[in-house]
Parts: C-alpha cells; sequence; structure tokens
C-alpha cells in the first residue's frame, strides 16, 4: 500500500479518522505541521522566547522536545526523578542521554533528594493515590522551577488521548469547574504562575508514538508501574474503542469542545479566586496549597524542620548542559 | 451470601453503586420504589391518569408494563409491528400473550399495513439507517395514536443504561440541542403533542432484567437483528468498561446531568419553535416531518397516491382488549 499523499513510498501508518495513510517522510511532516497549527493556533510561544519543556523520558514528552528543537524554538528540558525505583532511573537516564546527544539543557528535580522520598511515600503519607500526588507535584515544580529560571512558558507533551480521557473523565462526573481549565493554553492567571502549553494536543498517542519511533528515540516504553489503574486509562480505552467504530470520534469530541469552550465555561464554572499558600508562598485556591498537603506529612516523617513560608521547598536548580 | 437488607433470604443480584446485594423479594421492593421515586419526583403522570405504555416486547418495556399494572396505574399497551421478519412476529406474540394472560388493552399498529412496507424497507428507501427510520416512524405513532385515543401521556421502557448511552453519544458529539431535551418527563410543548416519560430511569438494563426474570415475563431475549452496529450499542459497552472500573459511573453521569440539566441547556440549545408538517399536519421543526420524509419514498415506490395532509397516515387502531 503507497502512501496517500506523495503515492511513491510505503505506508508507516493508516490514519482513519483523516481518511488517510501515510509514509514516513509525510507522517513526519503531518506531525511538524499539526504541532506548528496548534502554537501558532493558540499563540502558545513566539520562535524567540525560551520555552520549558516537561519531559518524563516518554515518548510525549521526548517527542516533544525533539519537535521543538527541530523546528528551531528555544528549548530547556525540566526532567522530574520520582523516585519509583528501577522505571525512575531509566526515564532519567534516557532523558539525559537524548539532551545530552543533542546538546540541549536539562533541569533534574530529584524528589527523594527534596523530600526525603519519592512519590510512593508521598502517595502513601498523603493517603492520596500516586498519581494525585504525583500530578500536584509535578504540576507545582514546573510552575515554580520555571518562574524561577526566568520562562514564562512551560510545555508538556499531552496528546488528543490524554486531553480526551480528561475531558471524558470530567463529563462523567461533571467537574464542570475543571471544564474552563481544559485547554491547550493556559493563561498565566497569577504573577507566580507561568504559562502551560499542550503542542501535541492535535496529535493522537498512536502518531506521536508512530513519529518517535521514525526518528529513532530512545524512549521508557513502559507505563509508569503506579498507573496501572489509572481512572485515565480506563477513559482512554472506553475512547479507543468507540473510535475503532468510528473514527475521528476523539478528535471531534475534543476539538469541538474548544470550539463551544466559552459556552461550556459559561454552565456553572466559577473563576478561581487565588491566593497565596501560607506554607511556600506559591498560589492556591485555598490557604494550604495541594503541594503543601501532599509533601507536609512526609517532610514530618522525616522529622525535618517543616519550611517557614519565606523558604523555597524546590532546590536551586542545575543546569547539566547548556544549549 | 445472604441479602445484605433482610438478611434471611439468597442473593438474586448484587448491585455494586448501591454497595448492596439483595434477595429476589428485596430486590422486588427495591424496582417498584425506584419507579415510585421516578415516578413522584418528575409528577410523570397520577394514579388515576390513563398512561399509554409503549411495548416492544423486550424485558425494559414489558417490564415496565407489568409494574405500572401492579402498581394500579390505568394502563394500555400500544406495540408497533416493526416487520422485521421472526423477530417482529415473534415479539408481537409475545406482546399480545403478555396482554391477554393479564386482561389490558393493546393497540397494535402495523408499518407494513400501514405504509406498504416495514422498517428495512423505510430504512432503504429513505437511505437513512434502521435504527434512524424506526426511531422516527415509532416516536411518530406513539404520539399521534395516543392523542387520537385521548391519551395525554406516553411511558416508554428507557432504562438508566439507555439514557446514560443517549447523554455519552450526545456529549461525544455535542449535540447541545439534544440535551435540553433529554429528560425523563418532556413536556407537551406543542397542543398536537402529548408527554413522553421513562420510568425505569433510574434502574439499570440488569436489574430490569433480573426483574422480568423474576416475574417470570416471557419477553423477546435477542436484540433486534437490525442494531447490531448501532452507536449506543458501543456507547453502553463503553459505558458497562467503566461501570465495571468504578460502580456507580453510569448513575452518577445521568442524574447528575438532569440535575445540572438547567445549566446544559444554558449552554447553547435554543427552544426548538415547533410547525405543523406541510405533508400531515403533525408537530415538526421543519416544513416536512421526519415520519414523512422516512415513509414518503416508500409509498411513492408502492404506487400508492400520496396522503392529503388532511388524512392521517395513522390508521384507526383496534383496541384488542379492553381492561
Amino acid at each position: 500500500m503507497r502512501c496517500k499523499r506523495c503515492r511513491t513510498k510505503p505506508v508507516a501508518l493508516k490514519l482513519p479518522r483523516h481518511h488517510t495513510a501515510l509514509c514516513s517522510d509525510c507522517l513526519d511532516h503531518y506531525v511538524v505541521d499539526q504541532v506548528e497549527r496548534a502554537i501558532r493556533h493558540f499563540r502558545m510561544f513566539r520562535r524567540d522566547e525560551p520555552v520549558l519543556v516537561a519531559v518524563s523520558g516518554g515518548k510525549d514528552s521526548l517527542g516533544l522536545w525533539d519537535l521543538l528543537h527541530r523546528m528551531e524554538y528555544r528549548t530547556t528540558g525540566v526532567h522530574i526523578q520520582q523516585g519509583i525505583g528501577g522505571y525512575s532511573t531509566d526515564a532519567e537516564v534516557k532523558t539525559r542521554a537524548f539532551a545530552e546527544a543533542r546538546g540541549l539543557s536539562l533541569v533534574v528535580h530529584d524528589l527523594e533528594r527534596e523530600y526525603g522520598g519519592g512519590v510512593t511515600a508521598m502517595a502513601d503519607m498523603s493517603r492520596r493515590s500516586a498519581c494525585s500526588a504525583c500530578g500536584t507535584v509535578k504540576r507545582y515544580a514546573f510552575n515554580k522551577i520555571g518562574r524561577e529560571l526566568g520562562f514564562q512558558v512551560v510545555a508538556t507533551g499531552h496528546n488528543l488521548d490524554d486531553e480526551a480521557a480528561r475531558l471524558l473523565g470530567n463529563l462523567l462526573r461533571w467537574q464542570v469547574d475543571y471544564l474552563a481549565k481544559q485547554s491547550p493554553a493556559l493563561p498565566a492567571s497569577h504573577a507566580k504562575l507561568i504559562r502551560k502549553v499542550k503542542p501535541l494536543f492535535r496529535l493522537t498517542e498512536q502518531e506521536v508514538a508512530a513519529y518517535a519511533v521514525l526518528r529513532k528515540i530512545d524512549y521508557v516504553i513502559d507505563e509508569c508501574p503506579m498507573s496501572h489503574d489509572a481512572h485515565s486509562l480506563h477513559y482512554k480505552a472506553a475512547l479507543n474503542q468507540l473510535e475503532h467504530h468510528a473514527p475521528g470520534t476523539k478528535q471531534f469530541f475534543y476539538l469541538e469542545f474548544l470550539r463551544r469552550q466559552p459556552l461550556a465555561a459559561a454552565a456553572g464554572a466559577e473563576e478561581a479566586i487565588l491566593n497565596e499558600c501560607t506554607r511556600c508562598g506559591e498560589p492556591t485556591t485555598g490557604t494550604l496549597c495541594g503541594h503543601c498537603r501532599v509533601v507536609e506529612p512526609l517532610r514530618q516523617a522525616r522529622q525535618s524542620e517543616p519550611a517557614p513560608a519565606s523558604v523555597s521547598p524546590v532546590s536551586p536548580v542545575s543546569l547539566d548542559w547548556e544549549a
């Protein structure tokens, strides 16, 4: 079967939702084009603006970093060492190797060094799921590290499957307040927040995986061992089943939501008022921020002194490589 | 394992979403209670008011009729003979037998006798899916027959799975206008429309099936042979998968939607303005109603004269049994 675009090379990937099938070269063009469209449409960042890229070591985040670097954006990576045994070691090794091979700057933030324990310990101590604890601490670190290093924007590797699954979850639970915040480009709604963008939101997980393979990126293939029963995986499985029967379901579901988002936001969501956390000073809707609620039980168990409000809980970061 | 309610009889059905398991007697109480709650909460109909019950011959509609009859509501059944071979013959036989055994009135509306062809022919001629053609013609007939016989309300056997699947489909396609109309109790929004109610909306498909089995109702077990790839079946399968991992997902999704419905309706849905169909005079949002668009190609193919606007396309109905 020949590529439906160039009609010469053999097909590398079928894209049923676009009624097409592409060879490796045309798939590469397609992926770059979709990312460029996403960045331009949502004015995510300019070509001369430094962008912090959150990299886990998986296909999505390394694929994103590879894309932005090739597209000549000014990128620095930030990797959170979660302390989940061999999985995290492997992720850090692959992320460091990726950056080194391309001469890219990378910041590594080690949770065990920082808090005396990784995601598993934090989840246990704070009685949260590992995914909840991890997500809270990661979002906190991306924003704080980014801001302290002078970045105004952080990019994550969330793809169409991630966003559609999150939307489905928010609708199944009618978390209307979350709908208003589910955008591929979140503005800095507080002086201490930097912008958050998701340049891969137009590409499916399968398309990003194919891109990473074609680009010979050495990424962590395993899913995180803590996420085996995460709701998001069940939402993705349900959507994949529906996509199989009606290609385009996921894309229409999420992109049409974005088109209608002002309406959804009007339907009951209230603008959150942000305070500063009484412990760490970072923005929060409450008094003690989610991050401090997650890490404090672990800190106390480690018998270290609680950090006063004026002291940052994030270590001075190290730039391992300069671009 | 003993019933969690009476603690004496063995369990007939587990209800994970309610963290319980019931024996046959307690399940019966539960089902009757849920239906009574549904009827009262939405003021579906009074006990002295005649109710037309749409009966296909399946577990849901015969289960509903059985329930309403036991609960001493004043019911008459209406059955559409769809002309889908042995499946429809079986459905009509079982529906007639159910009514006869209980001395209940039943109206049978035969599509082949009426239009010269059944659902399959209508779908082919009007280039619609069988489910779309069937649904359009059935809704039309229930309303017209009900009104002409003096009923002000028609009840259908839609259960929680049906309603949650429909809601999921409407959200995946962002059919916001449909959301406003997705209620267990639709008012008569036009002089020629009667109320439409769904007293089983609080019960899952499995619960209704268990009720029908316990009541020894002889219903059609097979799914309609035309519906094997219907979207609704895929939505149900996806929701069942999610329910399995998180019991209560379906119920929360639909009941919380109902609670928030005024908000959803405000988010872009416009109140439909109803005209009268230029051919048959029944209410429609356009000029020619959906029913006439479905049946007209078949009528013309049968070389019968098109019915003038003043003549009803529904035959005088026959009351086979008087209650």
